[in-house]
């Protein structure tokens, strides 16, 4: 195009912006004004992508990490043909796959955004896969807002980038210097963020972000550079092209002023349908993911019942050999691979092992980004230390994203270190996430099924492993369905049922055998699959019993306890319950003193049922 | 101290590490030796601090960011004369004051660490106290690990920290080389760092770590650097002084082998007492609070009942009259003081707000700085984006710390921006932190209560705002207890108990209606109080009701269901509940439509009820 008319396919986006929020009578056209330009530009001269095959494999990769300048990106997908006029009024309306920030509704949006700082780091994901992995040509572009600059996960993602070299990644930042409530903080000191991303090892082209032939050569410049990925830091003023909004305070995130006025300056309506580059044919497919099917057993580890072996052991090995079947699998750490067992994965798969230092968000982005390029990825750390990365969890969900997370050192169990290294909170976490599957073994067989199994799930799938030695109670070819669970004891005349996963299925076999020879026989059901939950075998054990209690090795709330108290929250008649869970804050203590000032261990158990047993008699 | 004490200092330091550790079966102490001669040259020459008065307002600020190097931290207070050799003895046991890391039950320790990232960010919170709030000479030294630099958090802070020219702070980092698993992103790449700090505009001093000559001087230079933080960024060797272990793999986080031949190579055990420098007298003692006690309704906004208000502008009025009535209340936000409503308080308190850009990590550590040097501060953003700051909230209660966290725009009551800026997670998140405190109001005069409420509290206290305009129910002069509830539809012959709170007040007391109607008279519960919950009034609910419905505009899982199961997990008979909350993903639509859709408006309720009763009529 010449420049006049990547200008005016400027002000078209611009216009279908503001008409859009308009209609909606919500929504962000100043934020959208301020990139047209850049988008103007990307779409007619630099991107490649087959619209009508979104799944094409070299496709390049957009990510609008300002998730709410979604006007503007549905506005380009009107000029590339891709939507249509009649849905584009759609916008932000029941049932609409325009929302109010982007999602995978539309098959040309591979990550939801809206939660301002995950573009970027998704998308080092996403440009991995292309240099590391897929070896393909594509491109990952991402558009940012400068206020996002100031999220701790942008700077993870920068440092990130380069040091994987990823000279596939454009970062153009839209500085319109105009955050929700005010200048930010660096306003149009291009030069404060070029300074920073230099450091880190970018390389950096700053622009006048409404000059369409300055942005063209700076696209280019970013395609032709090698090493290392380039930000382009793109001058633009806030509501640009029309003059009661342009670089003006209090209009974020509003429709305009009459906007019928503003459509007619900046040109009114237009219909300039742009012919997006192909992306290259012949270009070798992704590989397909090995032959052997998600959850078969074919290499899994396997142990001895009454050996004893950390589950978090058991799940560095299993996630080895489904490693080893599965091509696409990939492990992702947060430096902590030592502690984690994902060691194993890295010296037998170091290609496909991707280290993130100390980064959980970027860890978890990273893992997105693979996901959406059609990998299966792995992330692990310790199970506190993914509270870090909560808000990356909750918008995988958002964007349907296909992600296993494994946390190890769940709860007090882990012994001497202390509060700040237990997982206390992460049940509580992972339940409430949209969609998810929560897993927590007590044993490595158990473990080594589970972990095969989470490759072949939607969403987000947690599995929680434990730190110290546990005794292994399964065969290894022993089968545990996701949404099942296992009654390790059972009697006929059982007074109560125990519910307990982890570690604390072994406190309970303890209560349960020290009850037994007092006389009060009590079920065991080892809740494996937290969520969902084995519904049929709790309300068979209610109506059996009468009396459920649940022993976990985490905080009250959100946890086991709720996993149980949520099936019997179906109007139905509920059995009695108890919940033993920390209610205290630990110190330091060995694991078995833990468990004990817990309160959750074999004595607690017992001295509980006892009490529910003469509780019911009265 | 001439130099060769330093150095004898430094190997009193190490060899305590390595005893404590060897005696304890665990913790770090190769990480600890390290860091030793920098904490010796801090401890002897540069710290000014109390160690018979920790609340000694003008007393610097240590935070071991490396919580794992706590013998280094624990052999220090050995040298200061605090702690003694028998409390020493006890690091890592059950009831020791000595945790694996550091937490406040120590009188000297202002904030847990452990979790990575975390110290500088939080020191920020403190040297912002110093510099802009208390105006008292101490300086905050924060002793960092290299590969916590990875982390995001850091450059949030370090960002934050440039910003506000706190240069009371000085930054340490023990740059060994090691991580957790093997060698950091840059080994002993001192520059890399370097170019980062600076571009962030921070005073940078490169030096041996292991040279006490040096590091006093680069000590001295950052006291005397102005307008600027200082990050002295020291090379060291982990292990340092022990042959066999310097420098080394696979000792991260290990007990030294042959620690008795460690402690002699290290020189013996050492029992030098440092005589630690007093801080300044006759400074100015920190403000006290206001005059009007926490709680008081004095200056408190009052809304009259019919008036539509939504809680989060209630929320913002009410803080900035809290912030009139008691002078240590701070508000901080991450840009988005306009839709939180922080904005009021902002203008009336220019002094005591701090912004915190889109940085929600920074703004949770900020709090809990602010809230170890006795203020009272209230961060605020959307409440699905204070999952964002996750592992902040965690440790912030294993800190202890008394923080005011405030989330606007929950559930699908927002409406069109969908499900990116819904809050649904945070009731899950923040009930499970220990100690929490979770409040939920549905109207103006409500909101107003409980804000002043909040700040007398302890611990981590939540506040959920709505973004839309919600009825007034209550007069102004209504009081609401933290842990009760409000019943507000009541019959003798009530056939089931609504339990709403925020939004879904006002669809159940429309569902109310509507089955009053039919001839199905309803309980209504206003549930405010989420943490702690008002078990009698749910107890009397469930006797009198037989059945509960619970409708929340939040996930099923962890939230207000949750917080009405656990009431009844006592071993005694339940009630039978229905839980109503959001099950699908929700897009774009009008708040009433969003409600509709997820099964949360008035019409779902009164159809669930219909149900109920049916059932156990039947």
């Amino acid at each position: 195009m010449r420049p006049d008319e990547l200008t005016a396919l400027g002000q078209q986006l611009r216009a279908d912006a503001v008409r859009v929020s308009d209609r909606a009578g919500s929504g962000h056209p100043t934020s959208s004004m301020s990139a047209a330009d850049i988008a103007a530009v990307l779409l007619a001269h630099h991107l490649r992508y087959d619209f009508d095959r979104p799944d094409h494999p070299a496709n390049d990769r957009l990510v609008l990490s300002k998730g709410h300048a979604s006007p503007l990106l549905y506005a380009l997908y009107r000029a590339a043909g891709a939507v249509d006029e009649d849905e584009l009024l759609t916008y932000r309306t029941l049932g609409s796959r325009l929302e109010g920030h982007p999602t995978p509704r539309l098959p040309w949006v591979d990550v939801a955004t809206g939660s301002l700082g995950q573009g970027l780091p998704v998308a080092v994901g996403m440009a991995l896969a292309g240099q590391r992995l897929d070896r393909l040509p594509y491109r990952v572009y991402v558009l940012s807002g400068d206020s996002e600059m100031a999220e701790g996960s942008v700077w993870e993602a920068v440092e990130h980038a380069a040091y994987e070299h990823l000279d596939n990644l454009t970062l153009v930042v839209d500085v319109n210097r105009l955050g929700q409530r005010g200048p930010t903080r660096h306003g149009h000191d291009l030069d404060a963020y070029a300074r920073r991303l230099h450091a880190f090892g970018w390389h950096v082209v700053e622009v006048d972000g409404h000059d369409v032939e300055a942005l063209d050569t700076a696209f280019a410049e970013a395609r032709s550079t090698t090493g290392r990925p380039t930000a382009i830091l793109a001058r633009t003023r806030k509501g640009r092209g029309a003059e009661a909004a342009e670089d003006r305070e209090g209009l974020h995130g509003k429709p305009l002023k009459d906007a019928e006025a503003v459509v007619a300056e900046l040109g009114g309506v237009r219909h300039a349908r742009v012919a997006v580059q192909a992306p290259p044919d012949g270009e070798p497919p992704a590989p397909a993911p090995g032959s052997v099917p998600p959850g078969s057993v074919a290499g899994l580890p396997r142990y001895e019942v009454g050996d004893t072996v950390a589950t978090r052991t058991a799940y560095g090995h299993a996630l080895e050999a489904v490693g080893s079947a599965l091509g696409r699998v990939v492990a992702l750490d947060a430096e902590v691979g030592d502690s984690t067992r994902t060691g194993f994965f890295a010296k037998a798969h170091p290609d496909r092992y991707v280290e993130c230092y100390i980064a959980e968000q970027q860890m978890v982005a990273a893992a997105v980004g693979l996901a959406a390029r059609g990998y299966v990825p792995y992330a692990s750390t310790f199970a506190a230390f993914l509270t870090r990365a909560h808000d990356f969890v909750r918008m995988a969900a958002v964007s349907r994203a296909g992600v296993n997370l494994v946390g190890s050192h769940a709860g007090v169990a882990i012994g001497p270190d202390g509060p700040s290294q237990m997982g206390l909170e992460d049940l509580a976490m992972l339940r409430a996430v949209h969609g998810s599957t929560v897993l927590y073994p007590c044993d490595a067989n158990q473990t080594a099924r589970l972990v095969a199994a989470m490759a072949g799930l939607d969403g987000i799938r947690y599995l929680r492993t434990t730190r110290g030695d546990l005794p292994v109670l399964y065969g290894a070819d022993e089968e545990f369905p996701v949404g099942g669970s296992k009654v390790l004891r059972r009697h006929d005349d059982d007074r109560v049922t125990l519910v307990a996963a982890g570690a604390t299925v072994h406190e309970a076999l303890k209560a349960a055998d020290l009850l037994e020879r007092e006389g009060v026989p009590v079920r065991v059901v080892d809740l494996y699959s937290v969520k969902p939950v084995d519904a049929d075998t709790l309300r068979e054990a209610a109506a059996q019993t009468g009396c459920l209690l649940t022993v976990e090795d985490h905080h009250p709330e959100g946890g086991i306890g709720d996993a149980v108290a949520e099936v019997f929250a179906d109007g139905g008649p509920a059995p009695r319950t108890v919940r033993l869970a920390v209610r205290s804050m630990p110190g330091s203590a060995t694991p078995e003193e833990q468990l004990h000032e817990a309160g959750i261990d074999a004595d607690a158990i017992a001295a509980a049922v006892r009490l529910m047993v003469e509780r019911v008699i009265a």
